[in-house]
């Protein structure tokens, strides 16, 4: 090994971002991840664009570089300003009881775009992927998809344009042929060069990524697009799912489909700090949509790493490091006020602002947040999870 | 590589039998396949136990070694003896239009199978395989299982007690939650030990082991067996299928279900010689199920290897190598009638009758079969078809 992969190496160990691990020595370097996986930067012009195509301002995640990569994005633009709509496809990986914060965020931002471009919406949960993963039963991935299914609806999707499958009652059919298609066309050495699979896992992980693929394309789900093959695919989710449709996208073509389109996240970090993504495996460190206003104050208080100084006279004096302060990176995420967030910024950076009324405010918005989603999931009926995830045509899903 | 490695080499490219390749330089040496796969010798004490439990004679297939090597058959006739039911599961890779008689070994067996021990059968089109494997268009490739399945059905199987499927079709559900259950206990090392693929093979070959799998669970058809996860499971097959087998007894008990036992067959031979099986894609290599009376003479005449002498007189004074006779082994799986062929052999291996005449004798008996088998499949209709291949109940199955 020479000094320079020795270095690349190093740099290698610093980052990691795959769809099973997001670590990072310090801050997640985005750039350097678009550099790496190849895709690009989403730019003011096209939040413009964005704006000026849906008549609405766009979402918070959006102004604010929260969605900051992409591909193709322009190309689903163009087609749309010509009248040609797309579908929308995001997906969750049941592993968990409750979302946490971090979860919420593709969603939130899917409802935004089914809304503004008023589009279909199919929703996978990869009960399949978790079970084999986690080693959790059949039955218990499929019961934490069905939960799941109710936080998600809980985000307020359309259930006219909106349809939600677990892999487990869903795979099959034309959307088993597909993955057909797609395995054909990428080797075991393809699939080992970009998940990192090794020779011991076993043949259902190198089975799965076709399963994820697939829903990018419209023939996979003929009760829904049957006849519009041609249909356009845009897929918001976070980065770290990227080299699935990267695979997806390389395959496309070869079997007849557009490449999906990608809008793409950057992580909603942990309360400790911004050196991965929040972790549904470590309590202390997400707030979860089933918190209470208490837990939230009591983790924003005790967890929530802050860039104010040691003391109060210090922090007067030199103000807060907010590149590092967790509370003021929350706020972005969730403060939809643009003035009020610019205004704690300069107070909080200046010092006439301090750490305890930063994290105060951001408790409110979140247990606002919060309870607005418990409340929303409280009046989610089984008859409606079995609504939005019935496989029966959608007449109206492309008004 | 030492002295006894190159050896151990030697013989392995002497004899290689896997699910897509049977090649050998000299005759295929059951013996070291059974010592190499680890299944059992079929001898005579368990034909004469099958005979005893169906109460009728055993099929000839059984009683000329045909059938030559299992497991746990024992434990299915103990079971059955007790007055345990069982299912059988076989199958077919659609990747020709017409059958040849090597096709129609295993379902031949099959159909005896099902009415001397009076049970259901499932028959699995791997039509997802042969489209990976053979590159056809999934559309090919159902169209190709469709076909097969009326040479399937006309070999007489019961419809009450029948359930044919495709897998472009049938995966999905109960199905493709066995293979995920499957696909967790296999490496991708595993797969590799068992089947040889390398790392330039594509994705969907490693995925298909557990696809194959799975018909021997009665909970991969909950419209069959519901409530009858423990039913046994019988699979009549070539013993190149081994593998598949192999690797689904191995992960059984790891998931809560008996392993599923086997009967498996020797190969067909080529009408060239016995160091193969016929191959479907040489057509003067074998004897379609579409072949004319003419086809099947002038086949007969002109290909099929002989073990008689170059000359009358030579032939008169040391008559034939029975061994190597291709006549002689064909009549040996098609003529019924156990005298008739003791006569031939002896007749033939002493000088006294000439290749012409055996010959003129197999033609004979294989233009009946296949005229036989043309007018059932001829009878075949779609909708014939559709009732074999109909996910219902079948609810006379056990009579």
């Amino acid at each position: 090994m020479d000094k320079n992969e020795e270095k690349q190496r190093e740099e290698e160990r610093e980052q990691v971002v795959s769809p099973w691990e997001v670590s990072s020595s310090g801050k997640i370097d985005y750039d350097k991840l678009i550099d790496k996986f190849g895709c690009q930067r989403l730019d003011q012009s096209l939040v413009d664009r964005v704006q000026r195509l849906t008549g609405r301002p766009p979402h918070v995640f959006l102004r604010r570089g929260v969605f900051f990569a992409h591909r193709d994005l322009n190309d689903i633009l163009d087609a749309y300003e010509k009248g040609e709509k797309f579908y929308l496809y995001t997906g969750r990986g049941p592993s968990s009881e409750a979302l946490h914060l971090g979860h919420l965020v593709p969603f939130m931002f899917t409802k935004y775009l089914q809304d503004a471009f008023k589009v279909p919406l199919v929703i996978q949960l990869t009960d399949d992927e978790k079970c084999m993963w986690k080693n959790l039963s059949v039955e218990e991935s499929q019961r934490l998809a069905r939960e799941n299914a109710k936080d998600i609806i809980a985000c307020g999707f359309d259930v006219t344009k909106t349809f939600i499958f677990s892999d487990f009652d869903y795979v099959g059919g034309a959307f088993y042929k597909n993955m057909v298609k797609v395995a054909k066309c990428v080797t075991y050495n393809k699939v080992v060069g970009i998940f990192g699979f090794t020779g011991e896992d076993h043949i259902g992980k190198v089975s799965f990524p076709p399963v994820q693929a697939v829903p990018s394309f419209p023939s996979s789900f003929p009760h829904l697009f049957s006849g519009k093959d041609h249909l356009r695919c845009l897929i918001p989710c976070a980065i770290d799912q990227d080299p699935y449709f990267r695979m997806t996208r390389d395959v496309a073509p070869r079997i007849g489909y557009h490449k999906p389109a990608l809008i793409e996240s950057s992580f909603f970090p942990a309360l400790q700090g911004e050196t991965g993504k929040m972790s549904a495996s470590d309590p202390n460190s997400a707030l979860y949509v089933t918190d209470s206003a208490k837990a939230i104050k009591n983790k924003i208080n005790k967890y929530a790493f802050s860039g104010g100084q040691e003391s109060v006279e210090l922090h007067r004096k030199l103000g807060a490091n907010l590149e590092v302060d967790i509370p003021v990176k929350y706020l972005s995420f969730f403060l939809e006020d643009d003035a009020e967030l610019e205004h704690i910024k300069k107070e909080y950076g200046a010092g006439g602002m301090l750490t305890g009324e930063v994290k105060q405010r951001l408790a409110q918005v979140l247990t606002e947040l919060v309870e607005r989603h418990q409340v929303a999931r409280a009046a989610v009926t089984d008859e409606m999870v079995d609504a939005f995830m019935a496989v029966r045509p959608l007449p109206n899903m492309f008004d």
